[in-house]
């Protein structure tokens, strides 16, 4: 009899006891294992969970569960990098259990730690599918069905509020807040929405997958963030106009100088893979020599999918497959990170200027933009807003660098009205 | 030092050879362990297959090297359903070895007995995660990442010839066959199509994707299976104004009535996940009660995709990742197969008619589906090609039996020049 100790029973967690208590037959039959929940810990003993808690330990500290005798499995989904969470995860791991989580953020500072606290105390070892994509099996994917490969790139559309609020936005033409507030009132967006529309959770998620994908340690500090913020109804339009969408893209490749991963909106052709992904849906990319690529799409979020995902790792554990955290054993097999140069990308992009109404002011930004060795593959002038007409710049391939001297040059100019905006044009 | 015997050096068995032996500290690393092709078997000795094979261990008898001493896996590339790729599975399989195959048509036949014969042997066990759409880990995602899920419907596009085939239609206009012969000139057809366009490559791999999904044992004679020759050009163009596209779809479903498998061509939205797989790429769909839907798309043959699935069985066994072969132990777990009724299927069908071109003969035929409870919700008739006006009708959702009664009926009149051609519509 495996027993079970789960803290933080929010909506995962309600799913997650949902999953263990009342379809407990179907899971410990695919776990060849009978196993059952002996302990919990949540602020709210009170509140309804659909489950019958009676004959369950509860702890008021999830630290003293973690380390408890009585329990063999912790699944901890308390959230938070910090705090009890982590705590109490290093405490099961100390106390050599098999640990599943679903917290990214956690895991994207101390990963590099926890794998190795896992790796090194016997009995113990640490799950994270629910962290990464909800019910997309993309953990499992890339770290046990990619093993042959070597990845060049992993990328992905990882936040299910961003990508309901860009499609909405496309398909209403509305602005970022009244899409953002519509969300909210949905349950789609969390009231405080910084973790998610700054980019900030799918990042988390972006240097887990380009760890196991490049066999290197989590380097959250390397993930290059931009939000979705200020992305502009017009953005929107003027990308549709010219082909693309705007997504919130993970991006992590492996280049001759270094790894490099990133976290921006950026334009994606209506027809590529990623740019076909509408509303909450998330999907994982992965690219390798012997696989070409292969996607992964589903479910990012949501109690029934995570809980899914953290099943799946039950059973896992229970079995006894468990790998090493990132795949490669922590201590002799990750490598140290080797980042990319952050602002050291290359490509086209698009860039939104707001120009003065007057002779002359289209051929300055020219002459700037062809000093900094950027050239311009499209272009398009609008209708007069105001003073100002707003103007579409789709590059040729260009270096990062070239574009921001140049962004900072047209910045500086009087013809220019607002600040640029820029966002890379990604064909993936 | 595991010590691997591979037979079969075809496409297939070059590329796992490379990989293991041209990249075996990467795959050795994943693995957690040294490991080394010792002993190959093949009749063609003298072809370059990029690999240094002196230090290697020729067998004539496949047999003879899966039974060997000198291995502790054994790789089974030879395919066929029976004869010695059966033979030494079995042999490999009774002297306790880790058996990797992508032998679907082997497994969708003896899939029930081998699968015993695997978890009742110490040491043995059976991965074939190259037999069910090469570069997507299909099988691992819904053996191991959809353990919480009581699956409903497991489907998909599981043959990369026939959607090349279906798509290169669509967008020439061409018939079946100049297609199927540019096919085979191109490489994406076999000399011998039989296997592939009569559905039966993609009903083995929907065998075992269903025995999975509903825990219960291989039952590839349940599958219910027709080919993609017969479907014409102007079935993709009327289906195309109708706003669908045709795919051979397998579907597989839990209802009450028991399991059905259906490998058939289809008319799916243009916009329906599965509608949008374009050319020789496979997808696999898994709808679950925690997950929602999970899709998986990607490379369904090649030699590369192909021995990227045979590789990620390697490390499983290697790491001592062996679940139940079915995802259930095969003598106390998994069911016998409860199959559904073949012609039972029930949801709205499209139907062409060659009718003669005179008064009345629309009627006719209308009385006859009113008559057997099958109700017209779109028609339309076509230009007259010579004596015979092409009707496209789609029915409401009606019973297989009732069309098929409705189609006998029709097929005897004088009105119908032409056998009535009938497919499905199915919205995945």
């Amino acid at each position: 009899m495996i027993r079970i100790g789960v803290a933080g029973l929010g909506t995962v967690g309600s799913s997650t006891l949902d999953l263990l208590m009342n379809h407990n037959a179907r899971i410990a039959a695919r776990a060849g294992a009978d196993m059952a929940v002996t302990a919990v810990c949540s602020r709210d003993k009170s509140k309804d969970r659909g489950v019958d808690l009676s004959g369950v330990t509860w702890f008021d500290d999830p630290v003293a569960l973690a380390a408890s005798d009585d329990i063999d499995m912790y699944i901890e989904l308390i959230g938070g990098a910090d705090g009890v969470a982590k705590a109490s995860v290093e405490a099961a791991l100390s106390a050599g259990k098999k640990v599943i989580t679903a917290n990214k953020a956690m895991l994207a500072h101390h990963g590099a730690a926890m794998s190795k606290m896992a790796e090194q105390t016997d009995g113990a070892s640490l799950h994270y599918e629910a962290a990464v994509a909800g019910g997309i099996p993309a953990i499992k994917a890339l770290r046990e069905g990619m093993t042959a490969n070597e990845v060049s790139r992993v990328s992905g559309i990882l936040n299910g509020t961003c990508n309901y609020i860009l499609t909405e936005m496309e398909e209403t033409g509305a602005a970022f807040d009244g899409v953002l507030a519509d969300a909210q009132r949905l349950g789609y967006a969390e009231a405080d929405p910084e973790a998610d529309v700054g980019g900030f959770d799918a990042a988390h998620k972006l240097a887990l997958l380009a760890a196991i994908a490049f066999g290197q340690e989590v380097d959250f500090d390397a993930v290059e963030i931009t939000g979705i913020e200020r992305v502009a109804a017009e953005d929107i339009s003027f990308a549709g106009e010219l082909g693309y969408r705007i997504r919130l893209l993970g991006v992590a490749e492996k280049t001759e100088a270094g790894v490099s991963q990133r976290m921006r909106p950026c334009l994606t052709p209506k027809n590529s893979p990623l740019g076909k992904i509408e509303g909450v849906t998330n999907a994982v990319m992965i690219e390798g020599d012997a696989i070409g690529s292969t996607m992964l799409i589903g479910p990012g979020a949501g109690g029934g999918p995570t809980a899914s995902a953290v099943i799946a790792d039950v059973v896992d554990a229970a079995r006894g497959n468990t790998p090493p955290t990132f795949g490669l054993n922590s201590a002799t097999g990750l490598s140290a990170p080797k980042p990319a140069a952050k602002g050291g990308d290359h490509g086209a992009f698009y860039l939104r200027l707001s120009l003065a109404d007057r002779p002359g002011a289209l051929a300055e930004i020219a002459t700037v933009l062809g000093a900094e060795g950027v050239s311009i593959h499209r272009m398009r002038q609008y209708d007069h807003q105001g003073d100002s007409a707003p103007v579409a710049i789709v590059t040729h391939e260009t270096g990062e660098a070239n574009l921001s001297r140049a962004i900072d040059r047209i910045a500086a100019l009087d013809v220019s009205l607002a600040p640029p905006v820029s966002m890379r044009i990604v064909s993936i």
